[in-house]
């Protein structure tokens, strides 16, 4: 038996015996995402390039689940573990089918490029949807979740998920390829990494490196970003975004070729290269560039990911999952599930559930009502059902149900040659002649998303500012001033002021999936919402610091100093019942919250924990998140929850970049919201704390 | 009370009267197709343009039926009639709901520029699936039974129907706005002319000039053709063709400006203009190239429309035409209804209906499979309700229905970077994965479709030859080969081979609205089929007459030369029964046909009359149709069905364009195909026959 084929062996050791076998050409081309096949060894050719952000994305048919922002407003380590080991389960049954085949082709290996676990730290950034949002410690524990459930606990990893982009990356899209993140020592470990940390500690077993720069070095070839992650102890394959190396020479103008590109990035330690730069190593090598055993470390690295996923076993505990899994009906009904729990529900006058029997005509209005665009966001498969909004309430309301599309989603138009606004009396109609109103506004993918993706009508898939495109904003306008009983419906993937104020209910359905109609149908006739924000709803951009300043300063609940200008609190979300958390103890590491629903409605609520240190002068302006555990209780029921604190919830961070205890007096606080006047008043629930010593 | 508002006097003379109280800048103002507001008279504005193909189009909400080939491969004038009432009655709410609020834009009024009668003479034009086929008699009949129902026969006419392009007017799509179509006149009389005769005389209120120059006269001011709407006693208003005045100074060399353009059209005839060469009626108008006169009788036939529709009464029946019609269920059903009457079952081996409980897995596989826009067609309003195949199988099927995208509809590859054919190995997973595979290809309205539409990849819309696009091709092929029970379905509005001899079932779909994949899935599970092909299918483009020849030799069933070409002939179509005509009868105008379902299945059927004329040496080379009738017939059951001949049955046409009785010897074919080889083969019944001695 060839020795890499040794299960006995480490995964380490098997790769060096396998890379030991391959002539340099060999090892280098092995470093190219799409990696050679090496006949004579009988090593398959390999695509590192795979996407599984919320559903295995751009190879066929596949479980589609809410958006990666909807799936982080679960606030829900368990939900996430198990979307993620739905994916990598359908991961793992495509590659059978696939390899089987002999199909070799970019998203049908088992190498996925996710999550992103970006800080989505200026409400205008066009990919903020692929996140889990604003915060640094709620984006670690969602992040490491999603890892587990991708990896498994298998002999070998079922599938491998990739922590992006490391780091300090989340916009402006239209810089990204040249463009330098400047953030201080106490900016980073604050905010930018302990989440990298977090999942690299948990074992992600791969990181992408960022297009940009990150204080001046190439975040692909950074001596600062490489040192953390080797202090960390990452031991996976470190791959470079898409033709970010490229970039060095092309755009950022750190070095002159692109041999000098492809040697730089390998000596700090870039394993593997998404883009057409590695394709030069060897011409690098024979320039004296790059030596061989670099080449050879970042192979044996390449192939230990590869030794790990089983890709050199003659059998795995994963080879029978069968074709038939993919988008099977239990997966269909988690996704449906996953949409219940992610829709937060902003505003409600107790319009919501709908009164049965009450209301014999519904219109259903807006460009995103019945649109497959709005279930979706990016990165993306091919689901095998889509239900639109209008799909579920029609399907799911006996009485009649009147559509009108209102407006374009941005254009000012609707058809050809007709006046601006040509839908809006249609839609002012369908109001009038029903008895709820349920509009549905909000953006998808074609107006907030990533830089040169097709379709895109604005700047690189940024948003200019937090209103709705004026075609809407009218349409809004129009429909609420008819007066008639309305829930508006929002689907975005960030902060959106649709000035609905008027309005009886507002959801935020996020981009819930192939199933977010069914799901947005069962909350309105009845199953009580439970998603939170995980991210700051602005009022409006107006005074917000510059979009290039990656000092947290100013941004997101634990930095903020215009609180005026929140329209909806990081953590915020309605129930149709009333859960208080009546009293919080705390003693060796654990918090114990008393929970109680005082509604008349069965419900899953969040429980949260703050923290807010009284002492050090090196503590963030607000409290921050510090725990959250995602509970059921019924009508009338009372709780005890246990939420175990992280070491980390005492440091602070001072200016020099270290993390330690600085304080002996902090305040922990528990509730359904955050801790402040809005977020208490907004929800109705006071939060409890008290008082920790240290 | 004015003159013009007295009900009790002709519409000529109301609007004589109405015109009379108008400045001539006045009138001139009301023969743009955006007719202004008098508001000194009382009169709103006034968009003559709206649209109704196949449904109200592009304002909105509205039921959407099959597309117009569809439609017309029901064989069924009541079938006709009943969809364009309901077309007509939405036509009407909306109309009553946009002018209640004021909205007098495009696509709000009551004048439908449909249908489209033009001749599919030949299988690469872009349009062809707007049309009623290929036979001008068919076209003719279902045309008038259009226009009936549209109209309606109310005190005031419901909505005005259109009969365009008026006329020879079927492509090439990217020459027509220069092309001068040439037809000699026996092409004419026998083909080109005699639909647009039949829906004058049936009284449709409007005809629409087209684009091209047909012998060197603009289309839209050609003596030849302006005096065969006088012949015809054409008494409603004419239209140009959107912007095809402006052809005539900019692409047909016809005159020099556009106030010539204007002169020209406005003295041969041309009542609105569809454009903007009528704003410069005035300036031609002040140079004295019209005369008050001219613009008086035009104001007078446009005026007289609006007088037939009731827009100057103080009330009408159809005022109380309530919102809550638009798209109704009962509407909705009828398009599924018609849906079902139009699919056209092409080959079929027993496998269909599908026997129940064999199938535990179905496949369905292709680019259209789950395509909203394979459902529309082209001039399409916005439905309330989309299903696709997949969503109709999935809801009828009680199994598990694996799906795959399969291809791109046109492209080679379908995810960006994936080599060509990245989907082609999911599909063939699941072909053998599936018990049945349900294979959808074909086009939609970006591969076919007008010169000008957005979207378009092809040339100006039209067909290059009749294969599916190699995407496609190569996914049939390579489904086919995996060897499982195989039914094909055929979204397209024309003409399509799709080399899948091999399959067990082929299903022409066309686009079906709405509820077509409904309709698919009915069909399937046991429903019997029914549509007849309006046009030929041939096996391919080679060896046909060129595109821009008008000509009818060699095209079309009544035309055809080599019948070697033809892959399934106009007027073929199965059903789950065995339907034979019997015995056929003549007198006095009447055929008798005796009818006998020796089948074990109840189903619709469509008896056909074929004549041809045995000693005129005019006679078209091959039979015509001369009758037809869709009945429904019981397993076992017999029936006699009579059907009436139009004098015209008998009618040759001599070079010169005379149509006259030059015979006294014809035979009467009655079948449920044509009467020629390969039509009884492939419907497995043959024809019976009569002589007829005049």
């Amino acid at each position: 038996m060839k020795k890499y084929k040794d299960t006995s062996l480490s995964a380490q050791e098997r790769a060096e015996a396998l890379v030991a076998e391959m002539t340099i050409e060999e090892k280098a081309s092995q470093l190219n995402y799409k990696a050679a096949a090496i006949e004579r060894l009988g090593i398959p050719a390999y695509n590192w390039w795979n996407e599984g952000l919320h559903g295995l994305a751009r190879a066929g048919t596949a479980t589609m689940f809410p958006q990666a922002i909807a799936l982080a407003a679960t606030f829900d380590e368990k939900t996430m573990f198990e979307v993620a080991e739905i994916i990598s389960i359908e991961t793992r049954a495509k590659y059978n089918m696939y390899s089987a085949q002999g199909d070799r082709d970019i998203y049908k290996g088992l190498t996925l490029w996710s999550p992103n676990i970006n800080i989505f730290r200026d409400p205008r950034w066009g990919r903020g949807h692929e996140t889990y949002g604003e915060d640094t410690f709620l984006t670690g524990r969602l992040g490491v979740a999603f890892v587990k459930g991708i990896q498994g606990e298998g002999k070998v990893m079922r599938a491998a998920a990739c922590a992006k982009h490391y780091a300090v990356h989340s916009g402006p899209e239209g810089l990204r390829h040249h463009f330098d993140a400047k953030a201080d020592a106490k900016n980073l470990e604050e905010t930018h990494l302990p989440h990298f940390e977090m999942l690299v500690k948990a074992g992600v077993e791969g990181v992408m490196g960022a297009y940009n720069r990150v204080n001046g070095e190439g975040a692909c070839a950074s001596d600062f970003l490489m040192g953390k992650l080797k202090e960390w102890g990452f031991d996976g394959y470190f791959v470079s975004d898409y033709k970010a190396l490229e970039d060095f020479h092309l755009h950022h103008g750190l070095t002159k070729t692109v041999e000098e590109s492809a040697a730089l990035a390998l000596k700090k330690g870039c394993h593997v290269c998404a883009g057409y730069v590695y394709e030069h190593l060897m011409t690098a090598y024979e320039k004296g560039m790059v030596t061989e055993e670099e080449i050879t470390r970042a192979a044996v690295a390449a192939m230990r990911t590869r030794v790990r996923l089983g890709l050199f076993d003659d059998e795995t505990e994963f080879d029978n999952i069968p074709f038939s899994v993919i988008s099977c009906e239990e997966h269909n009904q988690k996704s449906l599930e996953v949409a219940k729990k992610s829709m937060v529900l902003l505003k409600n006058n107790g319009i919501l559930p709908l009164a049965k029997g009450k209301y014999k005509t519904i219109g259903v209005i807006g460009p995103n009502a019945d649109s497959r665009d709005a279930l979706i966001g990016n990165y993306f498969g091919t689901a095998d059902r889509y239900i639109t909004f209008l799909d579920g309430l029609t399907a799911k309301f006996d009485g009649r149900v009147y559509y009108s599309l209102g407006s374009h989603l941005f254009k000012q138009g609707y058809s050809g040659l007709a006046m601006p606004g040509d839908r809006y009396s249609e839609a002012v109609a369908t109001a009038e002649q029903s008895d709820l109103v349920v509009l549905c506004v909000g953006l998808d993918a074609m107006l907030e998303g990533e830089e040169g993706d097709a379709g895109n009508e604005f700047d690189s898939g940024d948003k200019y500012d937090l209103r709705l495109p004026e075609s809407q904003r009218i349409l809004v306008e129009k429909v609420l001033a008819v007066g008639k009983p309305t829930v508006v419906v929002i689907a975005s993937g960030s902060s959106l002021n649709t000035y609905s104020d008027k309005a009886d209910a507002i959801i935020q359905a996020w981009y819930p999936g192939s199933m977010g109609g069914a799901a947005l149908a069962d909350i309105m006739f009845g199953e009580s919402p439970s998603g939170k924000l995980p991210l700051t709803f602005y009022k409006e951009i107006e005074g917000f610091p510059s979009f290039e300043d990656y000092s947290m300063a100013g941004k997101t609940y634990r930095f903020l100093e215009n609180s005026d200008n929140v329209l909806y609190p990081f953590g915020f979300g309605l129930t149709y019942s009333k859960v208080e958390c009546t009293a919080v103890e705390y003693a060796d590491g654990v918090a114990k919250v008393a929970v109680a629903n005082v509604g008349k409605v069965d419900t899953e609520e969040v429980v949260q924990l703050y923290i807010k240190d009284n002492k050090s002068k090196h503590a963030a302006k607000n409290h921050k998140l510090c725990g959250f555990q995602r509970i059921s209780i019924k009508a009338g029921e009372k709780l005890t929850v246990e939420i175990a604190l992280d070491g980390s919830a005492f440091d602070v961070v001072d200016d020099s970049g270290k993390r330690f205890v600085d304080s002996d007096s902090f305040t922990l606080f528990a509730g359904v919201s955050q801790p402040d006047e809005l977020s208490e008043k907004l929800s109705g629930a006071k939060c409890v704390k008290v008082d920790i010593t240290k």
